[in-house]
């Protein structure tokens, strides 16, 4: 049999325990060694659940654990850019989850520390594997649309954050949260750099979040290196569902990506036809994080180049924070190169 | 039998034309007296194929007819606000087509003269009659998405115009003949101002429109007086067909509107399902034109408010404006009050 | 101007009030002369309201009158082939609305009358006239789906009729008024004759209707001579609304008619994305009808063939009959040819 | 740990390798224990592939296996019945593919069977566990439709088997192995019985498999115990992809499961409109193979009634027998209680 990768999850909150448990499930070349958690007791009860033998209370840890080839890095924002350097100074292989850091400074270091330990290092952006997404971007590689045009997207959250969240002041804001998938996918599906933003955000529905510098919803003009132009909207609180969209128009053709609906089941009523909406990103993207986890461990254990790199994860970050600069001083911003 | 309003159309380009059509034979209050057109031929022709007696070569000539109650303005761009001016003098009613002017000043004058002479002014926004944009309002009306928080649209047209057309000088740019129709429906269905915009262009795929001081396509952020935000995104050439569509997202619920397709008809072929697309905005709103036709001959015959007035007019205009300094100077623009 | 064509509609409950509605405001060619009913205050009543001045109490005295061309006959079901004779004697063209008649006696003494008088007779098959369906059968007749193997069509609506209209016995069953509509589209865009039929009823949800011998659904399965294979589902009383859709499946590709949504525009909400149904034939086939009175009137004034003939109309009867005898004595009736 | 549930699979073609793979890889309350298959040859390789020990060339020597609690029963159709009583007699636990047998006496003999060793047996009707199937059928369940009226359904293959198929004999015809899986949604969602059925087919496009007394697509009507009636339809070749759709209408409401197309991504082109079409059972109903399995396995530990019947599986088995005979014979048929 096949040497499996030895992989350990750091920080089983509802990311990390969706990687664990496809690790432990549904990644055949890969072996769920142990995960960690600064609440200690929550690592354990994962373990227990999955049955697995080791959990740990912090990271370094579980790095001295032997069997230990591969971290997943699924902590809160502010904790991804110091785990990335430790992870690296252990030579061990990573996924860290986006965004890569909460400020460009923060993401230097991480990057650096990488590169100094050549380690393969691969973020989050698991859109990147959704089917959907991925056959679109097949058809534009293959020149189907031509020179893209227009590049838009959107992301909606059903239920917005409870005010705990803010005031724990370790996760990012809007546009490092939500906004920042739809940044990597302006780059990767448009095939340039984003130069130019800019942004308007309102909190008038939720006025409690702006005394933490955030909004609730946010629209994002993007211009790009070669010409193209985008917008991108983040709601943090839709109320109907969740829902995701991404439309490229092209000198030749465009391309629309994304479903509204949880199931193909319609409702015929007197008051119309109602199709139930699907309400949160870990069963709309369901394949696209397992097959994001079967991917990262096939290309560790074949030596291939990580899907997304190092490099994608600071440029969508620049992106974010170009765009949060943009919305507090009320002009267009240009991205950090 | 009712007395019928007695119209005269002027310019009868394709927009004209399509007007005096449906007065003609579909607008069963109203009486197609004369057309008129800068081009003598072309009214003559239309008036013979409409089966109509009376057709002229100015409107100062038209207006002279005694039969004439109400005069449709659907000539190039940069003529509307004269002829405004013209018609209110007369004592006329008028509808006049989007935009209103070519700049602001321009249509101050125009609307002074509409104040004075206490006419009859409606301005050509169709989109509000519309039967799904119409359907829509009157779910946001009776308050069933609470509040507006984000203000979404999209117009794209299948074949930009042709190179004469920019050279002529007399139709407005692409914020002014396409993306106005989003301007006006975000005023209307926000129930809400802009303040403040910004926007970006490109003509990559098609530079010699930048000599003209225009683009292929724009995305514009928005920024409702009350907090709501929104974007607009308009396309010249978008090749693959005719699309509208426009989404409110509210508090409490969310609303699209759009179809792409052209008949509800699907072709289930090896290569998927193919539904033929949307190609023109006269088929596309063709009920909307001939509703909107009704509707003001209605409204003037019973002595009621227009629906789209010269203040909507007037702002959609100014909006139109702010969109395009802020494109030229890469900056957010205040919108004129 | 081109002589216009005189028309006179027989029966103005509601379809031939949109009949004569159409005819006067909306086909530029006709010229709608008198309206006849049997109630004949209904047809003054008419007449003043579309401003025209003849109306009638009989077929005979509206046939007396000069400027007639062409009747449309809009009567009750059971008096369709009496008034068709009439009129073929009086030597008139004429549209008749399905079902040409109640019983093939009936209908082949009335196609016999129009035979011996030579004139112009169209049966109102107006699905034929519908955009979507058009351009359905256009891509069959240019050979893209190959060989038809599979017709599939459904009509449902939404409220069934109430007892009275039983009662009266002037109106044809299920078969007879609504499936005949698909029976006519199985023949025309199949291309081929219904050779043998197969029907199943049902009227658990409303037995009344039993002791008139109708059903208040059924299903109705269908042999083709050359070898094709249907399903026709009809429904008098969906509740949710009324809902057109037909399938034909063939060796090289497949094509799906048919659309349930009322307007372009979708709501959504905490309950799911919920789209208005449409509720009626008038507003569904609201073009299908404008269309197909422009089209009589063209082709009888360029001297056409009809676009739906009288065996049109008579085949279309005798697969319903077939399905009502085989609906009643369970078991596979062959088509009378 | 919990106690696994040992498994072994009989017959790994195609369907019966996707089961084993599940069981391996995506049960996590199963051990995948041995696979075993007429090809002895074919079983090896299988093991290999999916990293287990055991494989056998037939079923006795995997029943002598200690480690195996259930079996899954995936071999030719012809099979099935046999293989059942000999599993029953083992005292093993077991699924069996759908048809439960070709003829009603081999079903029959296998069922007592069963009765006789008193062992697990559920039958594969693997659509209800689809997640749109199983949510449309909590719905009805809870009254929201009202009593069903309507059944209608549809099943249509991209590609018609190969001739070989039809020469072994070792496979049913089409009612048998295509529609029987609308058969048993029929019974499952009105929740009544089928009573009486009447068939038309045709071979027309691929005359050959006459020969071998199957058609390559049919048509079938229901007629159910309590008054609903409904349609189903089979096609083994519609070219243009794989699709699945039902629809029930009820008295109060109707549902419609059933989507088309593979992924949610679609193409903006010149000639339409294109979304790419589901062409794989295995693809499609990947989920509900795979939450079969998990509560397949859940059901046994848990020594809870099967969601599937031998019942379930001989009654659908009836109508098909019913259909069958009714093709043949031109006649409606009954359907054996």
């Amino acid at each position: 049999m096949t040497k499996k990768l030895g992989v350990g999850v750091l920080g089983v909150g509802e990311m990390g325990r969706r990687h664990a448990e496809n690790l432990r499930h549904l990644v055949p070349n890969a072996q769920l060694v142990a995960v960690a958690d600064a609440v200690e007791e929550r690592a354990r009860k994962v373990a227990g659940e999955l049955e697995i033998e080791k959990s740990f209370g912090s990271l370094e840890a579980m790095l001295e654990h032997k069997g230990i080839d591969a971290i997943i890095i699924a902590t809160p924002d502010a904790f991804h850019a110091p785990a990335v350097s430790q992870v690296a100074a252990a030579g061990k292989a990573m996924l860290c989850e986006k965004p890569l850091a909460l400020n460009l400074a923060d993401a230097r270091a991480s990057l650096a520390a990488v590169a100094k330990h050549k380690v393969y290092f691969q973020v989050g952006f698991m859109r990147r594997y959704d089917p959907a997404y991925a056959s679109a971007m097949k058809r534009i590689e293959a020149g189907e649309i031509g020179v893209p045009v227009v590049f838009k997207s959107l992301g909606r959250d059903k239920e917005g954050p409870p005010l705990s969240y803010y005031h724990s002041q370790i996760n990012g804001m809007l546009f490092y949260t939500n906004t920042i998938h739809d940044f990597d996918l302006a780059r990767w599906m448009v095939q340039d750099e984003v130069t130019e933003v800019h942004a308007f955000g309102t909190a008038a529905i939720r006025p409690e979040v702006t005394q933490f510098g955030d909004v609730v919803a946010s629209v994002v003009n993007l211009k790009f290196a070669k010409g193209a132009i985008g917008n991108i909207e983040s709601h943090a609180q839709a109320q109907y569902g969740y829902d995701v969209r991404t439309e490229i128009v092209g000198s030749k053709g465009s391309i629309q990506v994304g479903s509204l609906h949880r199931t193909p089941a319609t409702f015929l009523t007197t008051n119309g036809s109602v199709s139930p909406i699907a309400d949160y990103f870990l069963s709309t993207f369901a394949d696209a994080y397992l097959l994001e986890m079967r991917d990262f461990v096939d290309r560790i254990l074949n030596d291939r180049e990580p899907s997304a790199t190092g490099e994608d994860g600071f440029r969508a970050l620049a992106i974010a924070a170009a765009a949060e600069q943009s919305q507090a001083q009320s002009r267009v911003s240009l991205v950090e190169a």
